[in-house]
């Protein structure tokens, strides 16, 4: 029986995402749930023999002023998900895990997100070597404190606008100097993602934010020697466009026209309100279809805030394609999720494959872990099932080489 | 330039499925549509220089009047189908080929099918032995007319009600003398599928009836050296079943109910509004979710005749799973599609590849067949993705060998 | 301020409807509620000043074990409705309601029915006669222990399967002297009719079951001075029906067919699992459209018990219509509603509404509630906007008079 | 026997609606289609005799080339409407009308749809004066070569941007001087609205544009003792909107949300992709259900333009509301309708009633058409059944005093 202890930080810790995935650590280790929707507890991944439950210790940065019961209490009363007796049997781990959460930094972050911190003892970094410094500092107190062996980190916080980069963001010989300046070359999201890599821990991005998707950080993490993955969790609407566009192509239809309209009323939502942050989102959701298609018919996706809907995220989306002799057909779907409910046991899983693989001393991106995400580093391929023969493949390998 | 010339003998050829193939062949050969929906002109499959649309020749069984000209007149009229353009350029292929139309047989198919029958000329076959003979003549006579190398026969009739098979039909040994019994211990489909696989023509079952799904035939075919695949064309609802049914087994979520409502206003509808006819349909439709996911949710498949939606076929399905900690959550799709449309090129596709491994000298069932089929002989798999695999895999072992 | 007090009798009181109802008074009652959704509360029934929600006194009999606590907390659990706010807050009401319940009868209720039975103190009647003479005592014994001033008796129960009625149903003459023989001449929902008829209370079927539909019991009625409602409350698809049927009528539109499929999972739907039971509510369910547009477009009704729904019953619709020049079009729609949430508050709207028309002096049939009914008594209208005026005319009628 | 002519003057006459109109008046008039859809056509009507379609003569003003048998061609090609039979025995009647088509004019149109005019004959008028003479000119010649007793004037050209009016149109004393001047003080739309109210004709406004919708104009038709109606016909999502809507009201139901999501891929789409354009549809569209509720839900309409429907438009409605005790309930709807088929035959029926109010001495704006629109003028009243309850007893009234 092991007895290595490993933590999970997340960045954003208490919104739904991340305090669905700790009251899921919370309920799996002490029975009250089963493994439903935990990919990483399919049959498939036992040779792999990675970290219970019952192992992880949660902490996080979070702006705003709400723990996890706080959060897990609201998507209850809101989004009506979460039984009471599951809830009010993790209660005493969320009060515990709540001491780990630290203030976080809203250096670059945007006026949007910033206008959601609300707590009094946010950090006023001016630069992002300080802001960094800061990070690591929460980070190694982490650590320490609670005798970890590793401590992943998962950036869960809300969408970011986009961020273009350059020239400086190649290496970090041309990167590390700038870190200095004002206002600072990096989202905050980036900020997190230096932070973690530089001192060596294995870093996630599940939102479309930067994040690490820059090759200066790519080089961090080799440096390092340590394992990075993302970005954006494919969790619904995307997941069954990168599901159902396969069949398009084997049966040699034409698509001629693919919409998607997405309405959800939670916190992600109202920061996608502002069209600056959405266009981060917008833009991993919409390439999917022609990256498997190898053409582009018409794609529209909408996302939009609707206050009543809550955590629940409803996806209509229209698929008009030509048949045999010109004939045009329609296949629509609609998808009715809970947003956090479906992201939740993600990151479970890319918490602990992502330990995994730095423990085997595995460097750089994860690109097995493409079935998880909207906009796989390092990888093209958006079939699902092709993504999920490469992690299949993945533990095969593993299981060959032992 | 190869001037082979094949053949394509449809049973149950004037119906809406054998119609369309028919006017596909003509608009194909005469370039007035192209190859969309056409898997076989996928470019996976050029290495096999499958039959060209020029080289087919078409022929049939039919228990009604009507040639392949009316049927095409009734689909544009009533489903709206079927360009103009495209119907008139092939006035002159489908006029010829309707001379290669034989009246079939009753024997076996019925009170619901037999009452469609409105030909003078049906022979009164009261043996199967008999009607085999009669199926063989009208198989020679239209090859040897033709002058052609090949005959595939595929059957596009309408549903037969199940029919339960005993120890008679494990072998040719037992089932043969009883070809002379009264009633006959085969179904009319099973009749022709002995009369083409004698004949070492290879054979495919479009449909849920019994045709060569039996020992005895898959015997007879690997006594005659011939091919056979089947059963039941997967063009809609079932396609998207083994599609997303999938997705839920690898993300982990359990399936709680799926519940699939088909409604459409074909003469396969009419039949199929036999209570015993439809239950050989149903029985095809309804495995497939539990043999992918493993476990067997609530399933549910109405299928109802509506008779103003006439070819075009709408399923609604309705698909609740439970995912983490517990939350139900639901998917539902809307299929709007023309049953001739979606199943006329597969009629081709498989023709083209049934005479493929037959010049290679295949013999038996054709497994890599399966994702062409809702329920594929010799094989258990049920998941669109793997079941195209296994005809990649044919197809590069065979790329592979040359 | 009024302190009449009155009693609000619910046969089948613990199934969801009659609970919901039952907590909905308790919770309007006590503040924890507003009234959305309870039709009487709309500011055109403020001049009738109707019996408030704490002069309603509750009890009610039933074949089951379970108390209204029981349901409720079944239906939080497993349809997650009901805020644990609102039922914790009523359960003190609910349990003092409790003890007002008796067990039912099953003479007559057919076997389906009679499976749900785990009541050890049902009674064994062996007459209609004896029936009835049980149902009165338990009614009087409510009334009086309960000082209540008026008490208006409502059907919730399980649907029966159809009874034929004939010429013995038609006058009291002939059908009073057939309570005494065996098997009794009448359902059980029609000897729970009569006892309350009987006994000059108001009594309101909410059911398809017979109740009080057969013109002996209508007779009754006016012998008693009482009145009567019915039948079969109108809370979802069939809603729909009425309110999109006038439009297709007004935009003079031809519907050429409509198809309903329901998918739901509490026990009403396992008792319509039985094909008895579910021809009551298919039957009633299926006139609306025809009745409405004046000719018979191709209509399909279907209602199956899918277990993991719970008390969510969700339509699928299919209105295939023909417009201008031929042209067909279609409508589609997708209901997802609570059924004892939608059946409740009705429950409720009918016995504030029934009480005051015995208050005024009415008798016999209720014609201005027909908006709440799938068939209602005594009235051919079905567009629910003809049928609501109805409602307001009436309403009109007695302003004008006081 | 009646011999009167009747002219029907189209503003952009050879888009969809206005091909269909005339196509569908034709195809009437020689008995090769039925009524069906023709509101007019429902025996409400018969009392007033309005004038039958053999009585009509069709011209108007068009921008394009492209004349009714070009657009009709187009729709049979791309959006698969209009039977051949139909389209074909109507070419002559089309041609005859076609004669009749003048230039349209552009000054106040707009860039987006400038670039659809390709007419090398477009008149370059450069004051609303003179471009109001040459409208006149137009329609008086149109009156007199063809001895029309009465000419309706419909504008169902594409959707202009939103023109905000001032003080200046608040009476034709301040608007008249104001002609002279460039810019002109009225959009397009409004040019010819005066134009035809000037001369004493009716105006129907079938479009979001402005047209008559200004005090100014309604004191020209009263003073020219004339009608006009408008605007924005309800022909599909907004007419469902304005039937589901009174539903929630007299249910109690509180709406959360009301999302609607429209594609379609007409040429009215193309303009409605300029945001300028668009912004005047969506806002006829979104503010019927706060109409009628009373209150304010929160609220989305997207109209896209989706190049391969064509001309059929999809709407997906998700309505959201609060039922008892809290609970939230979904309705969600899918309309596919064809625009043009839709629209059509409502424009046959405004100009019959136009026709008939005018033929009566009627005078200013016609507010018992309110049902045949999205915004109507002078009425508040957006309830479908309200609004067709005044058209209904607009018909009483006249056979009453008859």
């Amino acid at each position: 029986m092991t007895t290595r202890r490993v933590g999970l930080w997340l960045i954003g810790a208490c919104g739904g995402v991340g305090a669905t995935a700790a009251l899921g650590l919370a309920a799996l280790s002490r029975g009250v749930s089963d493994s439903t929707s935990l990919v990483t507890a399919l049959p498939l991944f036992e040779p792999l023999s990675l970290d219970e439950p019952t192992q992880f210790v949660v902490g996080g940065h979070e702006i705003r002023r709400a723990g996890f019961r706080q959060t897990v209490r609201e998507l209850q009363k809101r989004s009506n998900i979460f039984e009471p007796a599951i809830a009010d049997a993790c209660q005493e781990d969320l009060e515990r895990w709540e001491s780990n959460l630290r203030p976080g930094i809203l250096l670059g972050s945007g006026s949007t997100i910033a206008r959601l911190a609300d707590r009094s003892d946010l950090p006023n970094s001016d630069t992002a070597r300080s802001a960094i410094e800061r990070i690591q500092n929460d980070l190694r107190d982490f650590r320490e404190r609670n005798k970890l062996e590793q401590v992943v980190v998962v950036n869960v916080s809300s969408t970011e606008a986009p961020f273009e980069i350059g020239p400086i963001h190649e290496s970090l010989e041309r990167l590390t100097p700038a870190l200095e300046r004002r206002p600072p070359p990096l989202p905050t999201s980036s900020l997190y993602a230096w932070a973690a890599l530089d001192l060596g821990l294995p870093y996630i991005n599940f939102t479309p934010s930067l994040g690490a998707s820059l090759p200066a950080l790519v080089e961090l993490a080799q440096q390092r020697r340590t394992v990075l993955g993302g970005q954006d969790g494919k969790t619904g609407e995307t997941l069954m466009k990168s599901v159902l566009a396969p069949m398009f192509v084997r049966r040699n239809w034409q698509l001629l026209s693919w919409v998607g309209h997405n309405i959800f009323g939670n916190r992600d939502g109202q920061v996608l309100d502002d069209p600056a942050n959405k266009a981060s989102k917008i833009r991993t959701k919409d390439q999917v279809i022609s990256s498997i298609v190898g053409y582009k018919p018409q794609t529209l996706v909408s996302i939009e805030y609707i206050d009543s809907l809550d955590d629940w995220k409803t996806a209509w989306n229209h698929i008009h394609f030509k048949g045999f002799l010109g004939t045009k057909m329609t296949l629509q779907f609609i998808w009715q999720g809970c947003d956090s409910i479906l992201a939740g046991p993600l990151v479970l899983d890319l918490a602990r494959l992502a330990l995994f693989s730095q423990r085997r001393g595995e460097v750089g991106v994860l690109r097995h872990l493409a079935c998880f995400f909207k906009n796989p580093m390092g990888v093209q391929e958006h079939d699902f099932f092709k993504q999920f023969a490469m992690l299949e493949e993945y533990v095969e390998e593993y299981v060959t080489q032992c």
